[in-house]
C-alpha cells in the first residue's frame, strides 16, 4: 500500500465530499467518532436559530408555531431509514440507559410466563447495569451468556436476549438477523443495542424481523455530547407495549390534563416527559448529513477504511500490535481495536500527535472510522504516527497520567 | 392604583435591573414564565462556545478539558441554594417524569413495610401518571387524596405522599414544612414536586426536614424548552438510595467498565445515562441570572406583582373574573389564575394583543409572574389589555380555534 493508493481510494470514495459537511479541526485525525461524533457544520446555525428566534422571540408559542411538539417524531423519522425502520416507528427522547430500561421492562412484560433476561458480560457496561436493575425491580432472573455463543443461554425460560450489535471494545459484530431468528425459534424476544452500529453499519430491523432496538445518537449519528437515544419496537409488537415510565408526553391527550393515564398508540407512548428541544434540534440538524446517503455505499467506504487500517497495521507491526477486531467483514463494525500492553500510553501519545482514538481497559487501543468524514489519507497518516510513537517509545512516557473519558 | 404607582413600584423593585439579563421581545408582556421561562441573554453565546469550541474543536477531549464530566454536578450546585439544599446534593439530568419515576421508586423502597403511595388528583398530570406506572410496576397501591386535606389520606400503610408544591392550575401553594412534619409523624415520606415553585418561591428543603424533591428547570429557572429536571434527596436518606435505572453514569467507576453495578455514593448515583451536555450548558448559563439573588427579596417582588394583578383585576372586573388563586400570601405561588367561561378565548385574544398567559381546561386563564423579568408596568398594561378584550368581546371570537401548547 503506497501513499498514491490511499489518495486513489479517496478519489473513488463516493462520500469524499461529505467531510466538508463537518467541522473537523485542522491538524486532527479523528478516529473517535464511535465515541463522540464530529460537529456537522449545520448544527451551530440551527441552534442559534432555535434559541434566539424560536425560544427567545417565539417563547411558549413555539410549541405550536415551530412545531416543537412534533420535533421528536421528526427526528425519529430521520433515523428510521438508517436502521431499516418505517417512519413513525422510532421514538427519540431519553438517554440510552433510560431507553434500555424502558424497553427491557416492555419486553419482559410481553413474555409474562418467562422470567429470564440474558445479557452478555462484555456488553457495554450500562446495558448490563440497567439489566441488573430491571431484574431486581421486576423479579426477573439475569443470566450472563458466553459472548461467543449467546444463543446457548436461551432456553424456554428466557423472555429477552439483550445484545449489543457491535462490541464497543473489539468492534466485533453479531449476526443480527441470524441471532434474532434463532432466538425467536426458542420463543424469546431480542433487544439490540445499536449504539456502536447505527449510522455506520447497515441495519435492517424490518427485514431481520427484529423485536426491539435502542441506539445512541452521539456516536456515528453526530448528535452532540449526551444527545438523546432512539427506540424502535416492531410494529407487530406495538399493540402490546406497556411501558413503565408513564409520563404525560406518552398520554393520548396530554393537554386535556386528565387524571388517569391513557397511552398514545404505537411507539409514541414510549415518551415520558417533555422532550429536550435544544438537544433534539441539534440532532435534527446533524442528521441532515445523512440526506441521500445509501447505507450500502457507506458500508463499502467503512470497510475500505478499516481494511486499509488493518492491512497497514498488520504489515507494519505484525504480532507487536495484534488486531482484535474480526477480519471477516460480516463480523466487523466500523472500528478497529488493537491490543498492546501499553495501550493507554499509546493512545495518549497518539493524541499528543493529533490522532484521536481511545483506550479501553485493560489493553485495547480502539479506532473508529466514521465513513462520512474519515479519509483513507487519514488512515495512512494515523498509521505513520503510530509507527513514530512506537519507534520513539512515546507510549512508555509515564507523564500520560490522565485517562481519556467517555465512549 | 394609578399609572404612577406601578412605575413607583418598579422603581423600588430590587430586581428592576434583572430584566436586562433576559431577551424578552419588544411588544410582548410575558406572563407565561411558569410554563417556559424567557431566554437569558447569556445562553446563546454559551451554547455557541460549547458547540463550536468544546464539541467542534475539542471533540472527545472536552469530557476532561471542558469538564463535561462534572457539568451536571456544577449545575446541581447552582440550583441547590435556590431550594435550600447543600452543594453536592442536587442531581440534574433526566426529564421531570423520569426523575419522578426514579424518586418514587426510591422512596417506596425506603418504606418496604408500607405499600401505599398517596397522590392528589389535581396534581400536574405527569405526577399522577408516573405514580400509576410506579404503583403497577412495584405492586404498590395508589391512593388519591383530597387536595384540600392530603394528610387525611396518610395512615400507617402510606410509604409516600407525593405532592406538588404549587398547583399548576390555581397557583395555590401547600405548606411544605407543615405537611412534611405531619406526614413524618405518621411515618410516611413526602416527595415535593417543585416544578411551579423553584426559582420564584422560597423553598428551604433542609430547614423543612424534607425527604425528596424533584423540579423542572424550564419554567422559572429559564433553562430552555425541555431542559433537564433536578432531584434532591435528604442527606440523612442518601445512604438508603436504591434507584431503579442503574446506568453507567451512576456507577462508582464508570470507566472501569466493570460487569457488576456498584453505585456512586450520595445523590450522584441518581444519574443513569450520559448527561445531556448541550441542554445542561444552556441551563448552566441561564442560572447565572440567579447569581447574588436573595430568594426572600425575590419573593417580595413576586408578591408585589401578584398583589397588584389581583387588586387591579378585582377592582376592575369583580365577580365577572373571579381570582382562583389564594389571596393569602402563605398559600400563593407566583401565578394568578382567573376563572371565566370563555377563558380559552380570553387567553387567545390576549396573546393576539401581545400579552402571553395560558389556558387550562376547562375555564382557567393563568398568568405567571416571573419576578426577575416581569415589571409592575407589565401587570398594569396586561390588565388594560384584558379590559379591552372584554370590552370588545374579542374573547368570544370563534376564530381562535387552536389551543395553546405546553406547560
Amino acid at each position: 500500500m503506497t501513499i498514491t493508493t490511499a489518495e486513489e481510494l479517496d478519489e473513488r470514495n463516493p462520500f469524499r465530499g461529505h467531510r466538508e459537511l463537518f467541522d473537523v479541526p485542522d491538524g486532527v485525525i479523528y478516529l473517535n467518532g464511535n465515541s463522540l461524533g464530529a460537529l456537522p457544520r449545520g448544527v451551530p446555525g440551527r441552534l442559534q436559530e432555535v434559541i434566539t428566534r424560536e425560544w427567545g422571540a417565539g417563547l411558549i408559542r413555539s410549541w405550536n408555531d415551530a412545531d416543537w411538539i412534533g420535533l421528536h417524531r421528526r427526528v425519529g423519522d430521520r433515523i428510521a431509514p438508517l436502521v431499516g425502520a418505517a417512519a413513525g416507528d422510532v421514538h427519540v427522547g431519553d438517554s440510552t440507559s433510560v431507553s434500555l430500561f424502558k424497553t427491557m421492562v416492555v419486553a419482559l412484560r410481553m413474555r409474562p410466563h418467562r422470567r429470564v433476561i440474558v445479557v452478555e458480560p462484555s456488553t457495554f457496561p450500562t446495558d448490563g447495569y440497567v439489566a441488573q436493575g430491571v431484574a431486581r425491580l421486576t423479579g426477573a432472573e439475569l443470566r450472563w451468556c458466553d459472548p461467543a455463543d449467546p444463543l446457548a443461554a436461551v432456553d424456554d425460560d428466557v423472555a429477552l436476549l439483550a445484545l449489543t450489535h457491535v462490541d464497543f471494545r473489539t468492534g466485533a459484530m453479531y449476526d443480527l438477523p441470524g441471532i434474532t431468528a434463532a432466538a425467536h425459534e426458542r420463543g424469546a424476544l431480542v433487544q439490540w443495542d445499536l449504539c456502536h452500529s447505527a449510522g455506520a453499519v447497515p441495519v435492517d430491523l424490518t427485514r431481520a424481523d427484529a423485536d426491539v432496538a435502542v441506539g445512541c445518537t452521539y456516536k456515528y449519528l453526530n448528535g452532540g455530547p449526551g444527545s438523546p437515544a432512539f427506540t424502535w419496537i416492531a410494529p407487530r409488537l406495538q399493540a402490546d407495549i406497556d411501558q413503565p415510565i408513564t409520563g404525560w408526553m406518552g398520554h393520548a391527550r396530554p393537554f386535556a390534563m386528565e387524571r388517569d393515564y391513557v397511552p398514545l398508540p404505537g411507539i409514541a407512548q414510549m415518551a415520558s416527559g417533555t422532550h429536550p428541544v435544544l438537544a433534539l434540534s441539534a440532532l435534527d440538524a446533524a442528521l441532515e448529513v445523512y440526506d441521500g446517503v445509501s447505507m450500502a455505499d457507506l458500508r463499502a467506504t467503512s470497510l475500505s477504511l478499516t481494511d486499509l487500517f488493518v492491512s497497514l497495521v498488520s504489515s507494519r507491526f505484525g504480532d507487536a500490535l495484534p488486531v482484535v477486531t474480526p477480519l471477516d467483514h460480516a463480523r466487523r463494525g466500523s472500528q478497529v481495536s488493537l491490543r498492546h500492553p501499553q495501550a493507554y500510553g499509546l493512545v495518549q501519545a497518539l493524541i499528543a500527535r493529533g490522532v484521536i482514538g481511545d483506550f479501553r481497559d485493560p489493553d485495547i487501543a480502539r479506532f473508529g472510522f466514521a465513513p462520512l468524514y474519515v479519509t483513507h489519507a487519514d488512515v495512512r497518516d494515523a498509521v505513520e504516527q503510530l509507527a513514530a510513537v512506537l519507534d520513539k517509545g512515546e507510549h512508555l512516557d509515564p507523564s500520560y497520567a490522565e485517562r481519556n473519558a467517555v465512549t
